[in-house]
């Protein structure tokens, strides 16, 4: 028996042109063994079938509607179809790629609003093929969140968590220039990121005190003040006023200590200044299975971390663990949602 | 029977309060399980021996010249004695401490250019401490390198370069406020530095022909342009240079994705643009016995990864592997040296 929510996951097939529909086969393929939850893959059929014959594998697939995919899901992979046809080539998105990726995604968060779907977990898309075709946010993450007002008028800050077994980090600022950041940088947002992250720590991981733990900006957290400022004028304010809300939290501490094993123990969640003190550290342990979790939206979001792999498409190469990791934890992250930790 | 260099190495004792101390006694009681060569500390004997007692240890202690130090090595920790009187307890450094650190250096410095030990092992010291007493230098490997001018007249650019048995990184820039990582940076500084590094890897840990992978400074190596402009116009530039010099280089590559097991086993050494960005992997996966080896200079010098640990110091719980492994490293280096690699 698998363990199964009561609503099946959505999943978007995301880049046609990606390994999203190699590693989406994969998944499915190993759903016994890595005892996943039932989910749904919204993606063109005909398009999701050429591409399992292409990888030479024999996997039946079955249109369905959510409320039939986890029946289904046992004996055959549920794809809720979308209108838009997929005509792309592997490694090769054309015209058609853009407009299936974008109507995967408003379906999985129409569902998920709608509560046919309990998450949504995405395939990776290509920011420079979006864009060919007028898109206009900044990344797959604001999209969902301009979504999510647009469905719900819900005004979201997304925060994105990368997750594995032994490590969540969260980058305060993200896909900015490195020269940019002390700028980019401040009390507020810190405060802000980590609200979001305690309160999504306790509501869907069921961790009732979350431990927080906060990095400096600068070399061994400024060595008190000796290589730059940053800690004293805005993050140690921001670890204060998390603080006073009662939070758990810890900092600035010097982020090259701050992630062997021993380290990792003493806290749930890092939250670190910029992209690389976050990413490295946890693709440098987990690069095959860690999760982007997107908090803070109105739903459970989950991606894996990794790209569109352009190069492997259609060639049987892909590894599917970072998807099926995220699969994992959204079903466990919506499990949770459904039966609200207690009170501390 | 131990492995030994011709001549044993000299071991600084780094500051009196802090552990270099306690992980000297424990390295020697260690010596034969972790096969290290005949090492001699240059310390307060009495002081030493002092430290031994308040950790409850047993250790026989003889005081040696370097010539007497391989031999007395086996049935004794070698004591090559300064004049100068440490009184500083454990964990509070006195107005001896700078005095006993320097002498210690400076005899070090002086052994090895005599050519009476095979290289120098430091252990760590207190800059404030030393500041208080007048030191001007920025840094313990900065002392080192005037020592150098001092008495050989070399002008030498010392490169910090983080080692474990899976990973070498390098920061270009060491410890500077994160926000001037960007102006500090240049193609001249990178080159440089790259050169140093191959250089070494090739005469002092026999790598034929090192491969250098060069980190980009912002998120995703810049990706393409999209997220600063640093690669294109600093990093780039030297790869090219250090390419036409006939140096095995890749780059700019994302740091996210540098330092898990596949990535590592693809090059010899790792240039980092800042200091997190290098010291964060190495410290997650080798945070015990990572070594701290300074290239550049005309002697080989290594020390621990680690600083001087007054909390612990004279307690028992201090860690010496990180300077177990920079006396191996150290050892492991000299007798390179000697025998020179053949020419590509």
């Amino acid at each position: 028996m698998l363990a199964q929510p009561q609503r099946p996951l959505a999943l978007t097939i995301g880049e046609p042109a990606g390994i999203g529909s190699d590693i989406t086969l994969a998944a499915w393929q190993q759903r016994t063994e890595t005892n996943l939850s039932a989910f749904y893959v919204i993606a063109d059929p005909d398009h999701l079938a050429a591409r399992a014959t292409q990888l030479g594998l024999t996997i039946p697939i079955q249109i369905v509607t959510p409320e039939q995919a986890s029946t289904a899901f046992h004996t055959a992979l549920p794809v809720v179809p979308i209108e838009e046809r997929a005509t792309a080539q592997p490694g090769h998105p054309d015209d058609s790629s853009a407009d299936v990726a974008i109507a995967s995604i408003r379906r999985a968060v129409r569902d998920v609003i709608d509560r046919r779907a309990s998450a949504i977990v995405t395939n990776p898309i290509s920011k420079v093929v979006l864009y060919r075709r007028g898109f206009t946010d900044p990344g797959h993450t604001e999209y969902l969140a301009r979504l999510a007002h647009e469905m719900l008028g819900v005004d979201a800050m997304p925060v994105m968590m990368l997750w594995c077994k032994t490590l969540a980090v969260i980058p305060v600022t993200i896909h900015v220039p490195l020269s940019t950041v002390p700028q980019l940088l401040n009390t507020e947002l810190i405060v802000k990121t980590g609200r979001i992250v305690v309160r999504e720590l306790t509501e869907r991981f069921g961790i009732r005190t979350p431990r927080l733990a906060v990095t400096g900006l600068n070399p061994h957290a400024g060595e008190n003040g000796t290589i730059g400022d940053e800690e004293a004028t805005i993050i140690r304010p921001a670890i204060e006023q998390l603080g006073a809300l009662g939070i758990a939290v810890r900092g600035p501490l010097p982020a090259d200590t701050l992630f062997h094993p021993a380290a990792r123990r003493s806290y749930d969640a890092a939250l670190c200044m910029y992209h690389d003190q976050a990413l490295i550290p946890i693709k440098t342990i987990a690069f095959d299975d860690a999760v982007n979790v997107t908090l803070g939206l109105p739903f459970v979001r989950t991606s894996p971390d990794h790209g569109t792999a352009f190069d492997i498409a259609g060639k049987g190469g892909a590894n599917p663990a970072s998807l099926i990791a995220s699969l994992r934890l959204a079903a466990r992250m919506a499990e949770r949602e459904r039966a609200p930790a207690p009170a501390p």
